[in-house]
């Protein structure tokens, strides 16, 4: 079957989640959770859904790149792209003239996260017997983990506990809610007020036990000094690691953060704003982190995460994907039961980031169960928004967005 | 005076450069040398234009990126701005929602520059009193430096003689050209092919001599081995420096370069496509370059830019920017003589790159006399285009585009 792509698409899609303080950490205090929601059209029936996902203000522009970046891929031949995906990656990557306002990051490489997604979500048309044929290689044992992941799930921890903007009532409220639904592990966010930090893990430490795992979240605040010596104040909690505690860029500042903090047996966590492979690669050469937390919309698409995954294995750590934003954990349980069905085939010191807010506007949600991501049944990358949601939420005139500004909730920062 | 910043508008500007090769290297094969072109306009008569380089497709994503980075700066009071300069830079690069599709990397820090370098334009209202006031440290020395760059300029070095798309008669044409205008220093581009690299640089060498400095540059062509093996290959001509061996963002590969090719007494020089500050340290810290390029309009803006000085005179490494682009020559003349009157005080080892093309179209261009950069005497960052640039070259309707369209030399791609 040979399927030309006729029409792309791009939508601007906000939800007003600044509204609530849902996600705020200590440098994105106030983040509308948005993407730029790619369509590619065929001329059969099939279509391709992909996202990228955004903090509001900003998704005009990752829309913009988007649609410059089109002209590249309508018209071609979906199988030729396919059997050359590699290649097909690198000339979307390459563009010679759009190369310059990367290269590899930022925005155009968001876009191009979006578009690869899209690609990917397409590739629900391999045939069955395509499918088996790769699947084949050690194909007993992964029978034996598919079998697992379908009864069981993939271990999933909340970082809903602990936005920086929650009351310590609504904190507590919600360790008790996340424990009985069987969670083990829960992230709190700090940075931006010490004292406060410390009252906050001391409330999560009460509620869940240290039986229980408690992770850390500075979203990049700090700088090398003060990560060491912040977290020196924040051991006795025993986390088990912090994340971002300093700039994604800065490989050797975390190599430093980490020498100093593995004798408090913290780990390091980074990676859902490392630009692209060259920075992981660097990072998990020089042991700068114990954890890789890869993002599936910030570095282009699969096809680069699949190698982040490699590098991972090779060097012996674990990924715990980045998710929470619109669509990243629909994408990432793909991924990561891929990984343990294909590559590290283990869970141990792996977990998927999970937190329950807008899984609703997708036809193929994630399911959750007993604190489990549970596998993905209908073909695809899961990231199709529903016809409902594109009305609604689309930007900046959506129908929800229009009775935002009528109340005076929002108002239109273009007009 | 107060001065009340009232409107911002940006401008695509593109010149056709790909219909002659110019600007063509290893991996941007056909570039249209363009740029955003900011200009900030007051409640007062005074404007200030500041502008980011790009390559063709792609401005119109940083133009995008300027239009919804106004709405931090309409409104302000430009001396509230420059009496806290910095914190107004963190503001404009921590912008909670935008900072996600950075940070501070790629279209949005691009953006930012253009904005921040018009700024800076606008600080020519400086009193004079207040300038003096600032430069009264080592005043005595400054005015011995001052008085050398007024007589003989700042050394420049050409990169025009070894474009790859150019033949080899044009090689050879343009290097008796550049030496009879008194330039000591050539770059000649490298990484395509090693037998065609061999016969340019012999080209060079021969019309050169060996007492004239060569510099290669790969523009990140080469993985690390083939960096190393490559450069062995043309150790032979005995180049100052091999200029963005490999990816930009990889520090510890740089690190590996330079460890292997200082025997051959090969620099590493990089820097114009390095993202940001963090970036930069990096390099630095881990001594992986030799020969640190700031460019003008990557990263955001002469705050930033200011920072990597004072970075590199620290840890010793001499400062050679980058410029040839739109606008880049124009304002890195400012910074390096900056840095040569106040920070470095030294021209040893240091070089500005010179290109001559585009510079017709700013109202005050860079003067360049027996190779070397003249003192700019207007004030402000010189990065202001001439009505007839504006007219002519707005892409994508400008009066050139449209001739360019109906001689079918070039097409839109938007339509």
């Amino acid at each position: 079957m040979e399927i030309l792509i006729t029409e792309l698409d791009v939508k601007d899609i906000r939800f007003p989640t600044s509204l609530l303080a849902d996600g705020s950490d200590a440098m994105h205090t106030n983040p509308d959770y948005s993407c730029a929601y790619v369509t590619i059209k065929t001329n059969k029936e099939i279509e391709g859904y992909g996202l990228t996902f955004t903090l509001g203000r900003g998704t005009e522009i990752v829309v913009e790149a988007c649609k410059s970046m089109f002209y590249l891929v309508k018209g071609q031949n979906a199988n030729e792209i396919f059997a050359h995906f590699g290649s097909f990656w690198r000339k979307l990557t390459s563009e010679p003239q759009l190369r310059w306002i990367g290269p590899e990051k930022g925005v155009i490489h968001l876009a191009t996260a979006a578009i690869i997604n899209a690609l990917w979500d397409l590739t629900d048309v391999i045939t069955e017997e395509e499918a088996v044929e790769m699947l084949k290689v050690n194909q007993k044992d992964k029978e034996k983990r598919e079998e697992i992941l379908r009864k069981t799930g993939y271990p999933a921890y909340t970082t809903q506990v602990g936005w920086l903007g929650y009351s310590n009532d609504k904190v507590k409220e919600l360790c008790t809610k996340f424990l009985a639904l069987g969670f083990t592990s829960f992230k709190v966010k700090v940075g931006q007020n010490l004292t406060d930090d410390i009252r906050r893990c001391q409330l999560v430490r009460e509620t869940i036990g240290y039986k229980n795992k408690l992770m850390l979240d500075a979203n990049q605040i700090w700088n090398i000094n003060e990560s060491i010596e912040w977290m020196k104040q924040l051991a006795k909690f025993e986390p088990t690691w912090i994340e971002e505690p300093t700039s994604p860029d800065d490989i050797l500042g975390h190599l430093k953060i980490a020498n100093e903090l593995r004798s408090y047996s913290i780990g390091i966590a980074s990676g859902e704003m490392c630009a692209n492979r060259v920075m992981f690669k660097q990072l998990l050469q020089a042991r700068a982190i114990d954890y890789c937390q890869i993002d599936s919309a910030r570095i282009g698409g699969i096809n680069e995460i699949l190698a982040v995954y490699l590098m991972a294995k090779k060097l012996g750590v674990p990924v715990c994907p980045h998710a929470g934003g619109v669509g990243l954990c629909e994408m990432v349980q793909h991924l990561q039961m891929w990984d343990f069905i294909c590559l590290s085939v283990s869970t141990e010191n792996r977990v998927i980031e999970y937190i329950d807010q807008q899984h609703e506007h997708f036809e193929d949600p994630v399911i959750v169960q007993n604190a489990c991501y549970m596998p993905p049944i209908s073909p695809g990358y899961s990231t199709k928004f529903n016809e409902n949601c594109i009305k609604n939420y689309s930007y900046p005139n959506g129908e929800k967005w229009r009775n935002m500004y009528e109340q005076g909730l929002f108002h239109k920062l273009s007009d």
